[in-house]
């Protein structure tokens, strides 16, 4: 089965608008996470979409679902942890409550602050993730990178861009084996780990790249919010 | 002395509006570019501008300096080259020919597509390329940033995130430093090299970050155009 993982589990906000955890600031006519879950309403391909949202949160995040019309899908409020790493693992413990385990499990992870996803991207992950253990939605990357080690105050190394990407959402893998990696891993290991692609890489799994697009931005401060209604505004993007 | 060089040498677009290069194209009131060469006039440690533009749109560079109150400033149009690294170095030679060559002059290069960047990142810059041999202006990664070798279909590695960064401009840096070097290369490293302190960095040069800001963004894309459009609209960024 596929299912799909809203990863809305933030209680902060680096925007400071009204008090709400980003994902739950308005974008156009409905907040941001309603837009990021009509996108997997699209797909017909989920069996079911779960939302990681914190303890605090659950109840108006079920609201918000109620009152913008998706009480009519298969979609699940759950209590998020404390790392995303473990409000996925929260999410996929509750899946197989509904569910049962399985190895063929998909689950398509995908932030809720991400509102601009479109549906064939969505289809891409999990026609990756039926083929590979893991995959990883990325966009070449447009700057020119730059590493420095230590003090951040010179370059180390200008890589190669071509061989350079930026990392977006969603991240798609098998349920099982994502499972099993994470919980052999010990804390520390995990505390550094807090990419789920990251985790399969680092366990030597080959992660599959899925093209994404320069449209598909995460809003995380006030100037990303404000590009996002300017790009709404401006149809740039439609609602 | 110290010297800001706009780099609009290029003649493409991939926005492909009007038949202009991207530079030229309309941003609120005026165009890209002067919209970025009003930010360099706006320096007061600048003891002269040189913009590099291609040689088809010399004149015109110099029309729309005309037409938009810019004369009074000391700008000089010059023909670019083939390569960003050709543009710079026929900057260097405009300059060496108007003010003499010295080991203290220092050059502010700046992309003619990235019309926000701020005065106070263009002083940043004159500190640092006075302290250092070169210096490059960068945001942390607000991605995570993956590398993928050779096929580009699978992840290579996901290096952490709190050293990567990503390049803006602008790059500064002395300007007989830059000239020796790129005069050391073969052909076929140059070719390779195509940004000034990736040049730096392989001779073994100490490059200093300078802080960027996420608004200076690189005007590439259609989809940037329009942001840019909307940003601007917006009043996330004034004119």
């Amino acid at each position: 089965m596929i299912f799909g993982a809203i990863l809305a589990g933030g209680t902060g906000t680096r925007m400071d608008l009204e008090n709400l955890p980003k994902q739950f600031l308005p974008l156009g006519e409905k907040p941001i996470l309603i837009h990021t879950l009509e996108k997997f309403c699209l797909c017909t391909q989920l069996d079911a979409i779960y939302v990681g949202a914190h303890g605090d949160w659950v109840n108006h995040t079920q609201d918000l679902i109620e009152n913008h019309g998706l009480s009519g899908y298969d979609i699940h409020v759950v209590a998020g942890g404390d790392s995303r790493n473990q409000t996925i693992i929260n999410i996929l413990e509750a899946i197989e409550a509904d569910h049962g385990a399985s190895d063929e499990h998909i689950v398509v992870t995908h932030d809720s602050v991400r509102p601009f996803v479109k549906l064939s991207i969505i289809e891409a992950n999990i026609a990756a993730a039926k083929a590979h253990p893991a995959c990883d939605t990325v966009i070449p990357a447009t700057d020119t990178i730059v590493r420095s080690d230590e003090t951040g105050e010179f370059i180390s190394e200008i890589p190669t861009r071509d061989r350079m990407y930026q990392g977006q959402t969603p991240q798609s893998f098998k349920i099982s084996l994502f499972k099993q990696i994470y919980s052999d891993m010990d804390e520390q290991t995990r505390s550094v780990l807090t990419d789920a692609c990251k985790v399969f890489v680092e366990a030597g799994y080959p992660v599959h790249l899925v093209a994404g697009d320069v449209t598909n931005i995460k809003l995380t401060t006030i100037m990303d919010y404000k590009i996002a209604q300017a790009m709404i505004e401006s149809r740039v993007i439609d609602q």
